[in-house]
């Protein structure tokens, strides 16, 4: 089927079948493709074929398609997602196993946050958070973080494009949460007791790349009782203080006194010290 | 640009871009990417273009590309990947808690094994295995252990394929590797003890899907001392039998007594108890 459009086009088919899967639809038919999509059965077909060839997408013995893990395999070179992830990781699993709730880390992403990770116990309260999902910057405690950071331009944007409503707590007016971002920013932590689910709490606090910009948010989403929360803030900003450090140490030029080890795999892998010194040195001499 | 080939050839050259970047390689210049892919340069041009214009790729201030947290975010979608290593994390965590070294998640990947998650600490021994990063499975502990519960024909072309050496102790003789694997599934668990670098140690188990399938392994990574390994060996067979039965109760029909909570976003998603209730009744009332 040659097509004279070619390249934006295809791209566009492309991203409009794989932007089709979704938590709620992880397992999809080819007609449900096309009619979620919009594109026609045939196309479908085609694209689903082409995606099956490369592995983006994988067909399960009862005919439906799924997200193929070559895809994840790539996603794994996102130094703004899993290279991030990488970095924060230690200092969110101590944070997890003191608080034994939810802890998490959320990126600004359009007009909303996205968790880049969620760590979670069996017994934790309720929490919608998703690996990979978004919330609305004014409900969630890391979008508060985020959007407190932001430049007003992107505030009034944001205020302007509507409020979603969870809970009778959830912030409603602009007036309320342009009170909240000033607190926020002075105080250095946002707390949302109930904004989302009425059992919940998030707490969060910033995490600074270089030159002092705000690059991500890490969250606690704990029960909505009368437990104080300065206890978990402090905890919040021993990690994000470590997470900033280890981020800035990841991207100084490699082999300076501040510099963290491990050569240009920085931006994507953070193992052992040993392990970083280890991939700096051999991994050219003996590819893994 | 017209090209009458149109489809395959497009996402040919995408795959062919997109498989450029490496953790060797996180940051590229158009130069680079049409260097290393093979690919002319106005050609590279204009599929950067048309990643970018899609957020599958980002453009640095320095004129660089790196992966772009958009398709991190669609590989999010991956039952066979994220999916796993949710349903996972929490036995793998448990793991790691204890040992205090590397703990990993993999599955077979061609002829490799794929890497889903690593959980490491700073003071770890030296480890090469990288989130998204393959090994070959004759060197791995996990890959030890996916190879011994493959099919023969499997086997027999791993085996003719040539044996990477990585040490002294690497297994070498395809008579020697044989015997190997007919212990691992004897004894249900692999010990490669200086296999990819003397100082280190991998003990893997497998993780057993629906039907007796094997579908993953989890391993540690350890210092190659004198240790025993057997108390590791049944911390990790612990944690793989917690694992088989989420996973089990995960693809178990939504509802029944033994299937787990959270209806059809137990594919992708493992959060506490009360997160999956509310997940299974809520999402669709209250789109998240």
């Amino acid at each position: 089927m040659a097509n004279a459009s070619a390249g934006r086009s295809v791209l566009s088919r492309i991203m409009q079948v794989l932007g089709t899967f979704d938590v709620d639809s992880a397992f999809l038919t080819v007609s449900q493709l096309s009619q979620r999509s919009g594109l026609p059965l045939a196309t479908t077909h085609r694209v689903v074929a082409e995606l099956e060839q490369f592995g983006l997408l994988e067909r399960e013995r009862d005919k439906t398609y799924r997200i193929g893990v070559r895809l994840w395999e790539i996603a794994c070179r996102t130094p703004g997602a899993l290279g991030l992830r990488e970095i924060a990781m230690p200092y969110l699993q101590d944070v997890h196993f003191s608080v034994r709730q939810h802890a998490q880390l959320g990126i600004l992403q359009g007009h909303e946050v996205l968790f880049l990770e969620r760590l979670s116990t069996r017994n934790a309260v309720v929490n919608v958070t998703l690996i990979g999902g978004r919330l609305p910057l004014h409900a969630s405690s890391s979008g508060l973080v985020l959007l407190a950071h932001a430049p007003g331009s992107f505030q009034a944007e944001v205020l302007a494009s509507g409020l979603v409503k969870y809970t009778e707590d959830t912030v409603q007016s602009p007036a309320h949460l342009r009170r909240l971002l000033a607190q926020i920013r002075e105080q250095g932590h946002a707390v949302g007791s109930g904004f989302i689910h009425p059992a919940a709490r998030g707490i969060a606090v910033p995490v600074y790349g270089l030159k002092e910009s705000v690059v991500a948010a890490i969250s606690v989403v704990v029960p909505n009782d009368s437990a104080p929360a300065l206890p978990t803030v402090r905890l919040l900003k021993d990690a994000a203080r470590q997470i900033s450090a280890a981020l800035q140490a990841a991207y100084l030029p490699p082999g300076g006194p501040q510099s963290a080890g491990g050569g240009k795999y920085r931006a994507l892998v953070h193992s052992s010290r040993n392990s970083m010194e280890f991939l700096e040195q051999h991994r050219k001499d003996h590819p893994l």
